[in-house]
């Protein structure tokens, strides 16, 4: 695959967590990411869709001021204006949410990753100024409501074959099937539940990490 | 009063129509901006609190396309990355969206209101690199249902007391009132409902702008 547009290499992608502040529960959002992140979350999505702006800017700046010590990307979903405040390192759009062209526009040099759910949106996205695909929902899952039927491993390694981007698989992806989900294509893998909801967001970093990495043969 | 800081004179805030869709009805935001702009209406801001960014921006592009051959500025509420994408002249946050500083820091030349309710938060704003204090409510309104109890004229009076910022008075004002909102030391009058349910907001507009600006002495 080619590498990401922005400076980011591709390994900064290979384990997303995408905050979710339900799931993180009294332990709270910048917890569940310091640990995550120490057992080997590579980057982090902040994803609010309910918090006013101003507790929002104040979550992402806290965000920002853990990882970028660590030297790990803090991409926002959806709202650019949070990115600007925070000086965060890239921003997550859906295909109802800022056109990236637009975020580039503003942001030349973010990460910038798209939502895409079907190959028409892939195909549409070779011409759009974006880092990599957040492709979804590979499994089912509960994190998502208004999520598009499962693709399945089947439905991923067709998306597979229509682009060269980035893909970064999304959706009920947990330590049962992240091996299949990396040997069906995908160049990293995003989860809300199976760490936000981790007993031990550490542990189960470290864990699926060991599925994202390419391993070295013996 | 002291101008704006910006290069909009105060004559551009007398007569503010802040949007609501579900008023609007039918007709649509966009014909009923026409018609109250065409009617007098000085500014226009445009405040959606439920619609996806991407439609959001459709519809800030839509009124920017409108409102900028007739010079009337359009002031985005809340969302600083829709003002970006479209090249808005303006963003009013309340004491809750993004703080006026990272406003006045990512857009340097923009119009900025901030909405106050009491004493206190007039007397804080004038740290604040606002063009305006939106106050609010004067009367009460059935339009925003998270506000504070009603100020009266007697609040306004005294708010107005505490500073040389332009105060643009907001909550439950129609042409019954308006007069009176202004003679308590409103620099100008914002409504919703009055323009927006108005069956003629053109007529509207007109009729509240006999109000607003000084009238010549005979």
């Amino acid at each position: 695959m080619t590498e990401p547009a922005s400076r980011w290499p591709l390994a900064a992608l290979r384990l997303h967590l995408v905050t979710d502040a339900a799931l993180c529960g009294p332990r709270g959002v910048e917890a569940v990411v310091a640990a995550a992140v120490r057992g080997g979350a590579t980057c982090v999505q902040l994803r609010e869709k309910q918090l006013e702006t101003r507790l929002f800017v104040e979550r992402a700046r806290a965000l920002k001021a853990l990882l970028a010590p660590l030297g790990v990307p803090l991409i926002i979903n959806d709202r650019l204006d949070i990115a600007l405040a925070v000086n965060a390192d890239g921003v997550h759009v859906g295909q109802s949410d800022m056109p990236p062209d637009e975020v580039r526009r503003i942001l030349p040099h973010a990460l910038i990753g798209l939502s895409v759910e079907s190959a028409a949106q892939v195909r549409a996205a070779a011409l759009s100024p974006v880092d990599y695909l957040g492709v979804s929902p590979v499994f089912s899952t509960p994190s998502k409501t208004d999520a598009a039927p499962a693709l399945g491993l089947d439905g991923l390694r067709a998306l597979r074959a229509l682009t060269r981007l980035p893909l970064i698989a999304i959706g009920g992806i947990d330590l049962d099937n992240a091996a299949q989900v990396m040997a069906a294509g995908a160049d990293g893998l995003a989860v809300v539940r199976a760490l936000c909801a981790a007993p031990d967001p550490a542990a189960a970093a470290q864990a699926l990490r060991r599925h994202t990495d390419p391993q070295p043969t013996p």
